[in-house]
């Protein structure tokens, strides 16, 4: 039996995750459970899964959770408290980091130092505080499993292997919802337009940052910090598909890939079951019936994000911080409609132009991160008003 | 230093694996050398590569080629006695098993029974007789590496992996020059036509058995025993491109699946460096110029050889033998313009029809099975005779 936490219960991977335990009731417990605010959804899942401890948001949330559950057994906590509860409870085996954003960096690392393996849907965490995060775990010999569909292919295809072995990585990218549309026509997008992606069924955010191609940008960061691979052997292809999931070039040229159907609780259950693989009730991907499988090089022109993210991978520490925080501001700018979806990039690019500027010395504890994150927030924030006020 | 043996080094895959070893000089040490009757490759191959034991098929062409060579050190032996020298010479490691036909059957057997590593290229050799290759290999604790490019692709993706995660093999077929040919025009179809395959550079025989699937046919029965897999665990998909070389679905639905440029070099450079991987100096695979990947189910009526030999592979130890038999037979008429391209099923499956209401025992000695291949030749030459007369 393996007894889990999940940080992000009510979000589109904490509900996949939680149907996996539904469907695994002999191998999986759920400990913990913290979201938000969607009170309601919480509630039953609390109700349904019977964790040991939960956490909300806010008080107000969890006074809300708490007289709808009526159950005082229940240990309850709120905020970074609450989310560092949960992750850390002694009962936990493993933290499904499943939470929006950076709202859950002080919990996964509290989890790594008690010794949690980590399961991480979250990609903004190694982004943000790759280094800290993955010598934590190696220091306190904790697994970090990934979730994203891309990186969870990627240590299926190298589970195993000598790392010597490894000679490139290849992530795949849909190419999002605008992968044909004409560099002139990217300004006059709306975000009803940029929240239909082709293949996946996500968050907002995120489905936002799979239109700019940023998401694969936060992918290779990603992608740097869990197979400790140097920028220049993460490669992106375009796959409109969505069926092979990434794919790893070894030292001889063979290539290993992972295909499967596009739902997440492949990668999920994959996370939760190794080092087994567990049975699941998701129909076979049917090749055949696939009929074909296109890629393509990602346009670099229209799409400025990879470029950007291969410029704060290779800047150190501080650019990643700063080009997570500031396609935050962005991207939220862009969804209340107050910046052009081509804005994005250019209020990320101008967040780095000065965050590279700034003669700080590089972060090296989650509050230099928090330190450094607010500044660029800040900073696009008032580039973002400053676009607006033209 | 691995020490290898070559059966069959003048053919297609004995240059290209001959090519593996002259990149690998450090790592690779050519023992032993047999061919058939290509005298002057086999003494150019003999004078660089200098083995210690060679073999050719006749009394004559070793003369001819001892005269060319001047050298009397080298071991030398022709027909089955040399074969069987030259792949149990106690110097070496591993025989690569890349003779056409069924010529080397015994030289493999006892190879085993020596001790050595096989890798195998030929088909017909687990075809006519899988169980008793199988259990040598089990019985004397010894590997037989598939150099197919399907096998060695699922060999590269259930490496290490625990049998019981495997739920299906999937093996990858071109379809062959025919894959959308109207069947009405099939029986039309000329030996050079055949000859042209779409994908990969290969042998005679070889190649119209892909043009007819029986090759696939023949894949089939052959992972039957390299991995231990029932029939119907067994499938393939047509794959045009010929880059994804095959794939294994696992227990929870994800599929690993191996890519690689159509160069044999890639396939024998793993069976020869296995449990390594070495660098190759050939060009990496690169997706986005391949563009697309086709898949789709095979046409079973008009390539009935698939089916032929799903029932062959039912129908227990007997009728794999008598279908490869049979094969031979038809391909070898049929490049001779002595049968039509649609005779070769038709001649199979009358010798799969007559085998079956044979009430001999199944063949439990390769003496048996020759006995039995040589029966199913006499039927299927009259056959073809019959067809002729008509």
């Amino acid at each position: 039996m393996k007894r889990i936490a999940i940080l992000g219960s009510t979000g589109s991977i904490g509900c996949s995750a939680l149907s996996v335990v539904a469907r695994h009731p002999e191998r999986l417990d759920v400990v913990g459970l913290a979201a938000g605010e969607n009170v309601d959804r919480f509630v039953k899942q609390v109700s349904h899964h019977r964790p040991r401890v939960i956490a909300l948001a806010s008080p107000a949330a969890l006074d809300a959770a708490r007289a709808s559950l009526g159950n005082p057994t229940v240990d309850a906590a709120w905020g970074q408290d609450g989310l560092v509860a949960v992750a850390t409870h002694p009962a936990v085996d493993l933290v499904l980091c499943a939470s929006a954003g950076t709202t859950a960096l002080e919990a996964v690392l509290a989890a790594i130092e008690a010794g949690k393996t980590i399961a991480l849907a979250n990609k903004e965490i190694l982004v943000m505080a790759g280094s800290l995060m993955t010598e934590a775990a190696a220091r306190r010999g904790v697994s970090i499993m990934p979730v994203d569909s891309e990186h969870n292919a990627i240590y299926q295809c190298v589970d195993g292997r000598d790392p010597a072995e490894i000679k490139r990585l290849i992530l795949t990218a849909s190419g999002g919802p605008f992968r044909e549309r004409p560099a002139a026509t990217l300004s006059a997008v709306k975000p009803d337009d940029a929240l239909r992606h082709p293949t996946w069924n996500m968050g907002r955010k995120i489905t936002i940052d799979s239109a700019t191609l940023m998401n694969k940008g936060l992918e290779i960061i990603e992608a740097r910090w869990l197979f400790d691979m140097p920028p220049d052997r993460i490669e992106v292809v375009i796959h409109p598909q969505s069926i092979v999931h990434s794919l790893v070039e070894l030292r001889d040229g063979s290539i290993i890939a992972q295909l499967g159907v596009t739902d997440m609780r492949l990668p999920i259950q994959y996370a939760f079951s190794y080092p087994e693989r567990w049975e699941t009730q998701l129909p076979a991907l049917d090749l055949a019936r696939c009929g074909r499988l296109e890629f393509d090089e990602p346009d670099r022109v229209r799409f400025p994000c990879l470029d950007l993210a291969y410029r704060a991978l290779a800047g150190g520490p501080t650019l990643p911080v700063i080009l997570n925080a500031a396609n935050e501001v962005a991207v939220e700018a862009f969804l209340a409609g107050r910046l052009a979806f081509t804005g994005i990039p250019a209020i990320i690019e101008d967040a780095l132009d000065a965050g590279a500027a700034r003669l700080t010395p590089p972060p090296t504890s989650l509050a230099d991160v928090r330190e450094l994150d607010a500044w660029a927030k800040r900073f696009s924030g008032a580039a973002v008003a400053g676009v607006e006020s033209k």
